[in-house]
């Protein structure tokens, strides 16, 4: 097959020699090729990982590494901490938050294994402190292992689902939880067997004549080489958030707002090296977008509202969540109302501009440019019913409802062009892709007719996984997917003789 | 290649005889395959049509056949009638309606010769009669052929371009203007020596080694044959709306409320080709979706309100920009606010249930089981304002504007659970499908590096054509994209010779 038109596949038959072998080839060391070899190499294969990147950790490593995990009664942290979690509990939790996106195999299938799977991460050596912290907050600065990651309390999830808190995170101060996750996690494969070859980028997957994949092509040390898989090939590549063409095409939706958030090598390869071989790529246009306005916590008693004034979600809901109903407002016009004692900078999106001030509604809307009296119909219908503990329209948590009637009043701006961060120039709501290769469970691709590619696997965020929508996403969904399934991957890989 | 893992995609070098050949193979005879036809043949090819139903017509032929033309200064018909329509102004309301979603180099092509297209179907001997509909509708009930059928008139789009209807339609009283040109579109194929066969299934697209696509197989009388294709093939199939698996797996968002419109053939069979031959299926998660709560015009004097009372778009966009809209409310509440002067039911979607009325808005909101007060306060909002001609929320054109303050009011109930057709027992919004594989202008698909399958064309709703969002769509874009491009596609496959 000629390279130009299906660059990403190329004939098994065709290939003279090959320079390398094992049973199962995984390409990408990061959360879901880091999982795989380890369970594949501990069911009796051989494992060789190609790793695009100088050394290995992927987009998982540069995460806090929070997992979501809970059901069976509650992880052992969970249950240290005196929380339950039923199984049925976190499962109708999740069939709400992905709605018709869910997939209701994984949505099951990860429920009842999560508790198990956190038994692993602890096994590996990762600290996790029986301590939680319940405020309203995105990773813990102090060591704290449990916090709520989601839309656990807040409306419509709180009437489908009990709150549980679900997100796991290694324990350190400060945001290290990814470092120290695959640190340990690396150490562990590499002590186990796993070969690794970094700076070894894999260039098409090798399809024999009747469409069983049998190995990869690879770029290393800038020779192309042939690598023979005996059981199986594993796609464990990443998402495709750095490549601005497949944006374009799959999920434009999100280009007025959209910052890329996730390793420079996040350019959908694996997906498109699965689709050539016969995969299905699905829920491609569906992004996790962060708007994380808090903390400081306190600011969730502010008003979020568009640019015509209007209310548009419950501000107790999570950043992901908030982001998918600010992506949808009209030219992004999405603004933050604060009284006086609320008043305080955002922690994570720094440097949004005040769009106005005032001591009363009025004079903000004036300031604001916003269409006249509509601020001041909002703030009037919030403060009557929040006096009264209630949010008819949206029912955001008594716990954070009080009227907004002490001045001085701040509306800040939180357009995607003015939200710039601490660490560059973007600006933007930071945004990753949930799209990519349909699996099943076992981590096998799935063909458009609902065949299987024999011989090829894919895990984390080269598949649509667990999450499929920033609508229902929470912290932990990501790296939780991508390690749980990529275990999966690597057993189905390793069993897969012919 | 093993056909259970590509389905759709067969090996050249493997066929040992082939029972047909033409020059241009062309899958489907709905209104894209049938404009391809007739432009290859004229441009001398020899041309086989292959049609999966018993006959042709397609999607098309179920439509009212509005095409989107102007530019160029007018087309006949809109000089005909002192009408002026500039290519850059046309081109400026196609940038604004598809946004971050357009193809720029379809949409300057297309609206460079959409007025010359105008002639094309008018030389089929399609009637088009010299005379405007100037008022709000959706498809003309009397014989004039030229009509508004998009957001010209509605903010955004009227601070963008000059309004200028571009809806040309079949003249004939009824909605006949699908079966008028298509019936006229293929006498004149047929008449100019393309072979067409009916009840003829394609399978597979025939590869070769060197990735161009050299012909078909299809079943034809209940039996496998395979076609050669000496310049090209064409895949003019359709969309995918009625692959229920395909809308869960690429266009999710739309399962709770659309309501597939099309063809049953619409099964995305030309999509799954293109992609098994190294296509790329690009904005496979957009759908056009219809709310057309009007006519009668004048209900665009209420104001649509989600379960929230609050209002989400001015009244008077058109119907798929209503239905983008509509789509995105939570739960999709959506419901109509009249004054009984202005009350009268929808055309398209009838039966719709009341879900209040009253003398004043408490009444009407407490019957409804709105939160209390949210009604009022939005129609206070807007009364006043409309009192004076404005709509600072969401500028409805002025002609539109008028309080609400004429009791008895009603509050009509469009959640697509309970709006039922004329035509049958479906619920929900009427839509179809506006993802499909990326083709340049020429028909050529596009592989996702950027290059060409050679001898693989495709047009309509097999690809992300012109229109690309509901948001932004207008009648007569698809058929306009499907016969202008078609058009292209029939031209290029003739001329491509090896």
């Amino acid at each position: 097959m000629n390279h130009q038109v299906k660059p990403w596949l190329r004939r098994f038959e065709a290939v003279d020699e090959f320079h390398l072998s094992a049973d199962v080839v995984i390409c990408g060391y990061g959360g879901a090729g880091a999982s795989a070899a380890l369970e594949a190499r501990r069911a009796g294969a051989e494992v060789l990982v190609l790793e695009r990147a100088s050394g290995g950790g992927g987009s998982t490593q540069m995460s806090s590494c929070e997992m979501y995990l809970g059901g069976s009664g509650g992880t052992a942290l969970q249950q240290a901490l005196g929380m339950e979690d039923s199984t049925e509990n976190m499962l109708a939790y999740l069939v709400e938050a992905f709605g018709p996106h869910g997939d209701a195999d994984k949505i099951r299938c990860y429920s009842e294994g999560a508790a198990a799977h956190f038994d692993w991460a602890e096994s590996l050596g990762v600290p996790y402190r029986r301590a939680a912290i319940l405020e309203r907050t995105v990773v813990p600065f102090t060591d704290e292992s449990l916090l709520f990651t989601g839309n656990e309390r807040a409306y419509p999830f709180n009437r489908v689902a009990k709150p549980v808190p679900r997100g796991h995170v290694p324990s350190r101060e400060g945001d290290e939880g990814g470092r120290i996750f695959m640190q340990a996690l690396m150490a562990r494969v590499e002590a186990e067997g796993s070969v690794i070859l970094a700076d070894a980028r894999v260039l098409a997957v090798l399809q024999d004549d009747r469409g069983r994949v049998r190995g990869v092509a690879a770029r290393i040390d800038g020779e192309e080489r042939y690598i023979r898989a005996r059981r199986g090939v594993i796609l464990c590549a990443g998402g495709f958030v750095m490549n601005r063409s497949m944006l374009e095409q799959h999920a434009a939706q999100v280009l007025p707002y959209g910052e890329p958030y996730g390793n420079q090598w996040d350019l959908g390869d694996g997906i498109q090296m699965g689709v050539a071989a016969g995969g299905n790529a699905i829920n491609m246009s569906e992004c996790f977008i962060s708007f994380a306005f808090y903390p400081p916590a306190k600011l969730t008693y502010g008003l979020l509202v568009n640019g015509r004034g209007q209310r548009f979600v419950n501000e107790d809901a999570y950043l992901a969540r908030l982001g998918h109903y600010a992506g949808m407002q009209d030219d992004q016009k999405v603004y933050l109302l604060v009284q006086n004692e609320d008043f305080e900078r955002s922690l994570y999106m720094e440097n949004t501009p005040i769009a106005a001030t005032g001591d009363s509604m009025a004079e903000v809307e004036r300031e604001a440019d916003l269409p006249p009296g509509a601020l001041q119909a909002t703030v009037a219908y919030y403060n009557e019913h929040a006096a009264q503990g209630a949010d008819p329209l949206f029912r955001k948590h008594p716990d954070w409802l009080k009227p907004l009637d002490k001045p001085p009043f701040a509306l800040i701006s939180y357009h995607p062009d003015e939200v710039k961060y601490a660490l560059g120039e973007d600006t933007g709501y930071l945004m990753f892709t949930l799209g990519g290769l349909a699996t099943k469970t076992s981590g096998e691709v799935l063909t458009s007719a609902g065949g299987i590619v024999p011989g090829l696997y894919a895990a984390g965020r080269t598949t649509a996984g667990l999450p499929r929508t920033a609508k229902g996403y929470a912290s932990g969904m990501s790296v939780g997917d991508a390690t749980f399934f990529g275990r999966l991957a690597g057993l189905g890989a390793a069993a897969n003789l012919e």
